[in-house]
């Protein structure tokens, strides 16, 4: 199942090139604020996904190319990110000149988490600040969105507490200032274009990720060269902190990093679970000082 | 006015060994997941945070005593963090043997951001992970919690997106890992006892802190010797990401910081902002092989 939020916090299962609307049989009110509705969602349904389904049977259907669809998640407890998490990409910054933060592998590193302000969704463009002399870089990655919630979570169960996956574009502004902070501008997190449901996704240890800017190729992978798999990210992550329902996981990059400019189209894709189309602007906001030295 | 969360997620007013209980005034439901009350009540109430006092006029009065109190804001948006922000604290990084990271201060570094899930309450125990070898230490913050949410908040305007202060004790496992999970494991980031509305506070820029451990002295610092003060963190934070009601700022911690461990009782302490006395026990969860090596 393709699960999308949309039309300003509505809930809807994406069939076809219809979408069902779920959010009165839900109770889901879009305007409530702050919009926690698709955490809810996930929290309600992470124990028996299938039920969904049935939900949608006797839904209000509109045509997938009338709606907007917003970011999936937008106010999870936590976007967790794992760093250096596939060999090519550690090596191509060991030589990197903007900024060498990440070669020290995620398996003795861990993770850090991204502001969940970051967040966008399909429909929104990646918006750069206005930082002259700094690249701002993509990277492409998968995203891991957490069911069932839990604390030290064995790997041997991790697959158990994965509610589904999504596209996620981890945006970065190279330089020596704290990796949070260059990674949490407002979207620079894409995430969607839905969730697609584990139940999918044959074998999450092998989908191919795939990231152009303009048409050309920049990045491709497969998920099997992550260092720190996705069971061994959920136990890792957990064996800290306490996972919520709704819960992201962005699972690091592979090889191929490079800048984006405005004008640029990139697009990011995993098979089977879906693509993300995303015009790059230059935004007003976001220049500062903490920003006026070399890279 | 002294605001509350207790019992599981109502809202009151704390007024002298009273406290006012206004959940069902403002038509919150403590059950609701996820816990995101506390965010809500302060955008309804940011714009004229006087209101509250009336509210409580008719509302149902328990016995501070009587009650449990929460962690006043249990799921924000984010949890904004400044590292190296005291000079003497970041001298005294440089000679540390656990760990050097925040020698490079906040006015050049930026920010970080801790996840939401290391928020814990004035009631619960700082729990530390059983990780042999390692260093595992107090940082004693002022927070600053936002009231009117924004972007590109100019610094002449910074203080009136504030809402209120509290206490906050920034706990991290001293090394060379990713700062964010060194500080985000579950209870390493108390909060409380409540939060005081800005209008008590005379003066945010001379604010005494203090930390104690087993009743000696370990922190003693003011505000006002912060590198990045109040109005200049709410500045940078958001040229980079939008702010909302309810987001917290741990704002960096003095010289002094120091290992606590299992059996230790931590108080923290702001001037006219309140106390947090904290129990330290040794949990059962936590270790991981990406913690087994030197710090």
């Amino acid at each position: 199942m393709k699960i999308a939020r949309f039309n300003g916090g509505r809930i809807g299962l994406v069939e076809g090139d219809e979408i069902a609307d779920l959010t009165e049989a839900e109770g889901i009110d879009p305007a409530s604020w702050p919009p926690v509705g698709m955490v809810r969602f996930i929290a309600r349904h992470a124990a028996r996904p299938a039920d969904i389904a049935r939900l949608a049977e006797g839904a209000p259907r509109l045509r997938l190319g009338d709606v907007r669809l917003d970011c999936p998640i937008d106010w999870p407890n936590k976007v967790v990110a794992m760093p250096a998490n596939y060999t090519a990409h550690i090596e191509e910054q060991k030589t990197s000149k903007v900024g060498l933060i990440s070669a020290f592998p995620a398996s003795a590193q861990g993770f850090f988490v991204k502001a969940n302000s970051s967040l966008s969704g399909p429909a929104d463009p990646i918006v750069l600040p206005p930082l002259d002399g700094r690249e701002i870089h993509h990277e492409c990655e998968l995203a891991i969105i957490i069911g069932k919630g839990g604390r030290s979570i064995p790997r041997a169960e991790a697959l158990d507490h994965v509610f589904g996956y999504a596209c996620l574009i981890d945006v970065v502004v190279r330089g020596k200032e704290e990796r949070v902070m260059r990674k949490s501008y407002d979207t620079f997190c894409p995430l969607g274009p839905t969730i697609v449901t584990a139940d999918e996704i044959a074998d999450p240890f092998d989908i191919d990720l795939e990231l152009t800017v303009n048409g050309e190729v920049r990045q491709q992978a497969n998920t099997r060269d992550m260092l720190v798999d996705i069971p061994a990210m959920i136990e890792m992550a957990s064996a800290v902190m306490t996972l919520y329902p709704g819960d992201v996981f962005a699972s690091g990059t592979p090889a191929g990093v490079g800048p984006i400019r405005a004008g640029d189209v990139v697009v990011s894709s995993a098979a089977g679970v879906g693509r993300l189309t995303l015009d790059v602007v230059r935004g007003e906001n976001g220049a500062h000082p903490v920003w006026n030295k070399a890279a």
